[in-house]
């Protein structure tokens, strides 16, 4: 099983900062991409981190709040001019196709792709995206208008082959695809070797949950416990209460709170109100609470 | 009469280059604000170089490529989060308000101003926008969409007063107002002074013409003919003859050309292909031509 790589392309919030733009990430996972979040300059920041589009067909839109979608035609528009030619689909909201596929009819009528939108409910938790390797399920949030985080999951692989074991009791290759998945072998003496000795166990399945804009909620604590990464935004301080409370977001010692309680490896906050300058306010704040934080910024990419 | 004050906010042309966002300028011209353009970034690239946006009513869209358009909707998004509450007029392509409208009314329902269409025909030079101190008449371009330039120009202030001449012949302050529009003065004597001995000639009103994405064309010089600045897009160099053919836009060569002919007093390039990183080709090719060029670059002030 493969690292996942997260990119952060905005760590900003609604007013755009000049070095934190809007919100958009790029995941990387089992060989694929998947965009979470556009805001405005996300192409831009793709360019500036070389991040390559050559395997992105899915986008994930939490809300519509313009920080987190209006870079999307420029995005599909750039696409279509470095010469894609693969369908791209959409995840959101359902009112997004009302206002974008105009534009791209408009713009983008040239392209030899279509761009599919996939509406999603934001009023309860759903696997919207199912391959043979990954799965994408909906956390519905707390927000001014419906949002939704997403919880991207990789499916259980094959247990792994123990070369010189199958050499030793010269297992035929025609068994190997049933061993993996978990038979014993029988020799030809009747002898039977039990599946543990020629395998070893499939590297656990990586998960990663992104909380978009959202007041504190533990509804998904369940969902979200033990991933390998939880990014969760962080707008203020928890000295803002009275703006936390106004606006429906979260403060760094929420955040942090509730990576503590999922029991998540790590945190990754972001989504910082403009009112401040430097993200390191956030990030002590946060660590306080939960060590294993750390604060995006644009163009930071994440193993784990 | 001030100066006049261009800022480029992006340099680029369809592909995005990291250092060169997509296209648009701030005009400052008796001290109002004109955008020209508003491709995606736009606002960032404001914050980015404290570009204040207070007396800023008016944008100008030359034409629906979306490197030229796609910004508007982040802009007016934050226009609004800043607490603006005066009305902001788009003066554009007809298509645009069927394209844009409904993001505005989903996303910017809220703001205590109105975004205001102002179309306008891009087959016809026509003066779009006439105020007491400036007007605003189109250029229509060649392009693969319909296109247009702007042509900005002052209006002619009255004549300066010299103050020790008025002293000299007592002459009262009610009469100051007919003396700056041209008249003469008839002491109590019955002398006749003739107001050149009261006043001095206004200053030359300012010109700024932009020609946006276009094939070579000369059909404006008598318009542009002497302004004070000139932007022309340069996509490409000489060299990339059939590019330009096909693309239907200018060389850097043939911007300055152009620039030549129509005596203008100072050329300013942009809009660079993304195939070359340093503008620094596109400089040398029209200062060949048109000493007096500068290559703009994101960020770049030019005053005039």
């Amino acid at each position: 099983m493969s690292e996942l790589k997260l990119t952060i392309l905005g760590s900003g919030s609604a007013l755009p900062r000049g070095d934190a733009f809007h919100t958009s990430q790029v995941l990387e996972m089992r060989n694929k991409q998947f965009m979470i979040d556009c805001g405005e300059g996300a192409q831009i920041r793709m360019r500036q981190n070389c991040v390559h589009t050559a395997r992105l067909n899915h986008i994930f839109i939490s809300h519509l709040h313009g920080d987190h979608c209006f870079g999307l035609i420029g995005l599909i528009s750039t696409l279509g001019m470095l010469g894609r030619t693969a369908d791209i689909t959409i995840h959101s909201h359902p009112d997004l196709e009302g206002l974008l596929a105009p534009q791209v009819k408009y713009f983008c009528s040239e392209f030899p792709f279509d761009v599919k939108f996939e509406p999603f409910s934001p009023y309860k938790s759903e696997v919207i995206y199912d391959d043979r390797s990954v799965t994408v399920t909906t956390l519905p949030l707390k927000h001014r208008v419906p949002s939704s985080g997403f919880l991207f999951e990789e499916k259980s692989t094959e247990r792994h082959l123990v070369k010189k074991m199958l050499d030793a009791y010269e297992v035929p290759m025609v068994q190997y695809r049933a061993i993996k998945a978990g038979a014993d072998f029988v020799t030809s003496d009747g002898e039977v070797v039990p599946n543990h000795r020629l395998t070893t166990d499939p590297t656990p399945p990586k998960r990663f949950a992104y909380m978009s804009d959202t007041a504190y909620t533990e509804k998904h604590l369940d969902l979200i416990h033990g991933v390998d990464c939880l990014y969760h935004e962080s707008t203020f301080l928890a000295e803002d209460a009275a703006r936390i409370k106004a606006t429906l977001h979260s403060s760094a010692s929420q955040a942090a709170t509730l990576a503590k309680k999922a029991e998540v490896k790590q945190l990754i906050i972001g989504h910082y109100s403009a009112r401040y300058t430097d993200s390191k306010v956030f990030l002590d704040e946060a660590r306080a609470i939960f060590p294993n934080t750390h604060a995006a910024f644009d163009g930071a990419s994440y193993l784990f």
